[in-house]
């Protein structure tokens, strides 16, 4: 069954009383969240605050360069922080979580004949956060014990996974029989299920459906996809090696790693950087194929779009024979 | 006649002079000079220097943001240094300058007898900067004055023009009968001919051609397609003001005012931010028009591109019936 449209909304009392002292702020918010543009700008600038709404592309709450001068504060609208990066800020910067309006009992109650073992492991994304207790309430019901494995370096709730940081999963795979993720999309699932061997029982309230087996079938596609890139990339001699400039994806020392592991390799390697990766700024570079230290997922979701392999760190240690394609992971800045 | 092709050369012993004491530099450099990239890494890493070539587009010597971490320097190849950008940045910045490979000798010759008068005011930009002597010794045999604007606030040599800083020419207009421009395409000599209300004669020594008539042809096309956008946004009620986020494109008081005029005037107004502005950020914005307060040009270059009109703060002035359109100009960043 479809669920209604239900749009996500946002708690204007936080937001009024983040911006009490602030003259001018500026708001960073991902694309499926800017209807509630309108909302903002009359909440705020009713009370005399001025607010300009970044119309970049905002893709995680590691998205972050130098920016504007002459506000007061940033406020980040969505994602939860991350709380590694608060020491890196140029600039004030709040974050504001958005939730879901879609409640996850039904999902929950359709998963349960799916949950393999006893031992259930709990994973969700910041959307679902404040509804993990509801799960795990209807899990116990039900019989089975319930582990929430604890937030990372990069995750500010227990439970909270992202595409980039798989913590709250890995640290408690042991213990459990397997996980139950809720949330959308297939990526977060298909890493988890990469990182901790386990089967993933994956719930999408905003769907109202559960899978399972399709997130089998999906990883071997993607494995399929990324062996080819792989193989091709081995034919290469010159290597790009590109940094992200977002505060939450510098990775320069593991760039810097990897230029040193090509030349010992006998590879030509090159450091590149960039805000946003993408193909009209990297195919023409004179360079055989490419390694991403950036988001993780940009190799992975993009592939398609990129005119030359373009791999995560760990595919490249698979090209330079430092690691098995047995021992193959989605990168993860942890 | 067409030109041999000939490529700009970098200085090389000047970039490893300016990288003397640097463990690691970011090279910004613009599309059009990416051919020197291997040149640079080359010669820097040979010295056991660490190179990262950004790969983001670079449109100008205002192109910076708060960016690389971990850098001990950028070093922007290509354009000259914007002299009060030099507080802003949140690096040490280094400038290398890069000169075409054409002998303006020829042009200035083929365009003596389009010359207006006997007093000329010579612009050129930064590529034909070390050649202006030259183009002055020519003119000066064959009996006219010559006459060399000071440098703007954003340029580094008198006689420079930018798309958005024409002081080099606006400050001499009144005393020359005529401007010889050096240098490629239409936009400078565009501004500069409504800036000044001056004929310009302009000569590119990379085509060895000269142009006088065209230049009005195109500005006479351009207006007309300006007045149609301009009108356009005339019906409209909701206004997007747009503030750009590169260093050397930051006016949030002109986008300030620009809001208040627009409320004053009955319209709805909204202040975005972005770093590049580009269709895809902008297009889905629930407004009638924008307003760019960032690069001059993108209103002008792209505006096919746009579903929405795209004014320049000069235009936007016309709108609200602030100026009339007698006294177009084009956007500039003085």
């Amino acid at each position: 069954m479809m669920k209604q449209k239900l749009s996500h909304e946002i708690d204007l009392c936080l937001l009024k009383k983040k911006c009490k002292d602030c003259k001018r702020v500026l708001i960073k918010i991902p694309d499926g969240l800017r209807h509630l543009s309108q909302k903002i700008f009359d909440s705020l600038e009713k009370r005399g605050r001025e607010v300009i709404i970044s119309a970049d592309t905002c893709y995680g709450a590691c998205d972050f360069h130098g920016g504007m001068g002459g506000v007061d504060k940033v406020i980040y609208i969505g994602e939860a922080e991350m709380p590694y990066l608060k020491k890196l800020y140029h600039l004030p910067v709040e974050f504001i979580e958005v939730y879901a309006p879609y409640d996850v009992k039904e999902v929950v109650k359709k998963a349960i004949p799916l949950l393999e073992g006893k031992k259930i492991g709990i994973t969700t994304i910041t959307p679902y956060v404040p509804q993990i207790k509801k799960c795990v309430e209807i899990l116990k019901r039900e019989g089975f014990s319930v582990i929430i494995g604890k937030r990372g370096r990069r995750t500010a709730h227990d439970g909270q996974i992202l595409g980039c940081d798989l913590t709250a999963g890995m640290c408690i795979a042991d213990k459990v029989n397997s996980f139950f993720y809720i949330g959308d999309g297939f990526f977060h699932p298909l890493g988890l299920s990469l990182a901790t061997g386990k089967e993933i029982i994956a719930a999408n309230p905003s769907q109202g459906n559960v899978i399972k087996e399709e997130i089998e079938q999906m990883k071997n596609e993607i494995l399929k996809k990324r062996y080819a890139i792989v193989a091709k990339a081995m034919d290469g001699k010159r290597v790009g090696i590109l940094v992200g400039e977002k505060l939450g994806q510098q990775r320069l020392e593991l760039a810097r790693r990897m230029k040193k592991l090509a030349k010992e390799k006998g590879f030509d390697a090159y450091l590149f950087s960039a805000d946003v990766i993408s193909p009209e700024k990297i195919d023409y570079i004179d360079v055989d194929f490419f390694i991403s230290t950036a988001c993780p997922r940009i190799a992975i979701d993009d592939a398609d779009l990129y005119k030359k392999p373009l791999l995560t760190p760990i595919e490249a240690e698979i090209v330079f024979g430092e690691r098995g394609w047995k021992n193959y992971e989605f990168d993860q800045i942890l």
